[in-house]
C-alpha cells in the first residue's frame, strides 16, 4: 500500500501556538506537530493511505481546527528515508482499523 | 535524554531533486527528506540529541550537499505527537552508536 | 472559433475551500477546479469564446461566490496541447446554446 | 482508476517561453501548457495514473527541460468538474499504453 | 506644455472591479482604466498638465471612489511613443476648459 | 473589430532604461512605454487586434529586445475610457495595413 | 554637535494622504514630508540632535498622528553631502529652543 | 550547563513600542529588547538553560503581552562571541533561582 | 518655479556602500545621501527644476555610478516642510548657473 | 556615555556559515553571533560608542568580510534592559583603550 504524506506549514492566532498544535496532533492521520515559532508557527505531518483521505484530513478535520489563522499543505510526491516510515506509523491499518 | 528536531526547507538546481533527496537522506542525523517541488523543492527532518549535534549536522554535514541553491533550518522548540517519536527513531542510541 | 482560457489562483476563507470549488465548478465557463491547499487554496480553469465573456465570468459571476478571500486571474494568451480542447470542452457551442 | 494532477507555474529563460512551452506540451502525462507571461510565464497541468508516474514526470522529464529557470509544482488532492476529466484526458490507458 | 503621465495599479474589494472601474474612468484626468485581475484588479492611466494637478487627482478625486482596497501610484518621468500623446488625448485643453 | 490591451511591466538591466525603451516604443503593436524606475523600471502598453497577435508580440518582438531583465505581461480583459482608444490608435488599419 | 537622521516610509489610511503629510510635517523634529503614493505613500525626513530624541519623535509624536497605516523608520549612520545640512536645517539650536 | 538563545522579531499595534517593549524586558528570560521600528518594530534576546524553558517563555509569556501584532521566534543553534554571554547573563541560576 | 523632488533608495555591491555614496552625493542635482544598511543600503534625494532634468540624472548620470546593484526611484507630487526647501537648496538657481 | 546598538542579520554563501560567525565574532564591536539557519543564517550585535563607529564598524569591517552574500543593518534607538548592558559589555572602554 502507498503512503500519502503532506506537509503544512501553519500559522495561529496570537498566543494560541500550544492549543492548536495539541489539537492538530490528536487529529487521525497527522502524526507530529512542531512548534517553530518562525515565520511559521507550526508544522504537521500528515500520513494517510490515499489522496482522497488527504483532502478528507485537510478540510474536514484540520482547517475546522480553531485559532488556525493560515495554512499551507504541500503534498510530497516521494519520500526518502533510510527508515520504514509506512511500517513505523502502521499507515493502512490505522486508517483501516 | 532530549531529542532536538529541526525542519529543513530547501531548494535545489534545478533537475537535482532527486539526487540532493537521496543525498540528504543518507546523512546521520537526517531522519526523513521530501519532495514537495513546490515554493520549496526538498523538506528534511533533523532528528539529533543535542542543540550542538543539530549544529554540526547543518553546517558540517548538510551544507556541504553538492546542488543545494538554499536553505532554511527552523528548530522546533516542542514536539506534539501521539506516537513516541524519540523511540521510534531511537534518537540517542543512533547518534551514541 | 478562438477559445479563451485564463488560470486563476484563489484564496477561500478557512474550512471553505470544498464548498467553495463545488460553487465555482458549478458556473458556466469554467471547466475545472483543482484543491491545491498550498499558497493558493484553488486553482481554476476558465475556457470561454471570448474576452468579452470571460470578463463577464470573472466580474459577473466567479467574484460574486461567496467565501473567496483573494483571487488572481490569468489570461492565457497561447495554448500549447497534444489534445484538441476547443473540441473537447465543446467551447463556443456550450456558450452559445 | 484514480487520476492525479498537478499544476505546474514555470518561468523560462528571457525570449524561451514558446520553445519551452512546446517541449513541454510534448512530454508524456503533460496534457496542456498556457502561455501567461505575467508572474509565471506558463502553467501545465499533468494528469497521471499516480504519485510515482507524476515523480517521474516533474524529476526525470519536465525538469530536464532546456530554458526553464524556476518552477513550482503543486499536486491537486480533489479535482471538481462537470466534465469527466479522466475520461476526456483518458488517464490509465495513456500510461498503460 | 508639458504632460505630466502616472501608471495607477490598484486593487478593490472583491466583487466591485466593475463599478470601481467606470467611477475612475469618470474622473477628469484619468484617460483610461484597464481589468487585470492578476495581481493587480486595475490600471489605470492619469494623464494630466502638472505635478500639482496629479496630486489633485490622486489624493481629491481617486483615492475617495468607494471600493478601492489599496493602489499604487508610479509617476513617469518621460513618455516614449510613436503617437503624439499629448495632441491625442489633448491635455492641457481638457484641463483647461 | 475588438482590441486586446495588455500592461507590460518591465525591468532593464541598470542603466539601459533609456535604450530598452526607445526600442521597444518602436515595436509594431507597442503603442507607448513609460519611464518608472521605481519598483518596475518600464511600463508598456500593447494594443493589438487578437490574442495571436498579442502573443506574436510578446514572444517574437518584444522578449528579444536586449538588455530587459524580466517582463510581466498583463491581459486587460476589458477597457474603461471617455476617448475611443481604438479609433485614436486606429487598431486594425495599423494592424492590416 | 552630530545630527542624527532617519528615513521614515509610510503608508495611511486610503484617502488620507494629505491630512497625515500635514500633521507630520508639523511635529518638531520632521524637516520634510514627501507624498510618493507608489509602494510607499510618505517619506518622512527626521533630523534631531541625538538617538533619544528620535526615539522621542518616533514613539511619542509620529506614530500618535492619526491615519498612520504602518511605518518603517530607518536610522541613517552616516549623511553625503555637498550642502551643511546641519547649519541648513539648524540641527541642535531648534531642539535647545 | 548549555544555554539556549533566540531572536525573536516583533511587530507592535501602532503607537504601543515602548510599552511592548517594557513588558517584554521585564519577562524572565528576556536579557534586552531593541527598538527598531523599521520593517520590524522591536528585536527581544531570548537566554534559557534549554529548549522547555524557551518553549515556556515564548507561548506562555511573550505572546500573552498585550500590543503584539506579529512575531517570529528564530532559534539559535550556536553562540560565538568573544564575551562569555553565559556567565554575564547568569544563565542557568537565574531559572534555577 | 516648481522643484522635483524624488527619493531613491538603492543597494550596493557588498563592501561599497561609502564609494557608491560619496559617487552620488557629488552628482548635479543629488542633493544628499544616507547610509541605511537595512533592507535599502543607501536613500538618495534628487532636488531638481523639472520631470526632465530628474530623467536625465536618474538614467544619465546616477544609474552609470559603478557599484549600484539595484535602485527604486520615487517621484514626490508633493513636498510638505515647515522649511523653505526650494529656497534652502536654490533649486533653479543651480541647474541654471 | 550613550551606548549605540545595532542588529544585523545575514546571509552567508553556501556551507560558509561558521567561517562567516567565527571572522565577524572577532572584530571590534561586534560582541556576539548567532548561528541561526532560518530565513537569516547569522545575527549579528553591534555596541559600540556613537554612530560614526557603528559606520566603521559596518562598512570598513564587517561588510569586507568574506563569505557573506547580503545583509540588513537596524539601529536600535533604544535598549530596554533588566541588565546594565553598557557596563556588562564595558562599552566605551573598549573603544576608548
Amino acid at each position: 500500500m502507498t503512503m500519502v504524506t503532506a506537509l503544512v506549514l501553519l500559522n495561529t492566532e496570537k498566543g494560541r501556538i500550544n492549543e492548536v498544535a495539541e489539537a492538530l496532533a490528536a487529529l487521525p492521520g497527522i502524526t507530529e506537530v512542531y512548534s517553530l515559532a518562525g515565520i511559521h508557527d507550526l508544522a504537521a505531518i500528515i500520513r494517510v493511505g490515499s489522496n482522497d483521505e488527504l483532502a478528507d484530513v485537510v478540510t474536514h478535520h484540520m482547517l475546522k481546527v480553531d485559532g488556525i489563522r493560515d495554512s499551507q499543505t504541500h503534498v510530497a510526491f516521494r519520500v526518502h528515508s533510510k527508515h520504514d516510515l509506512d511500517d513505523m506509523f502502521a499507515i493502512g491499518n490505522e486508517e483501516a482499523g
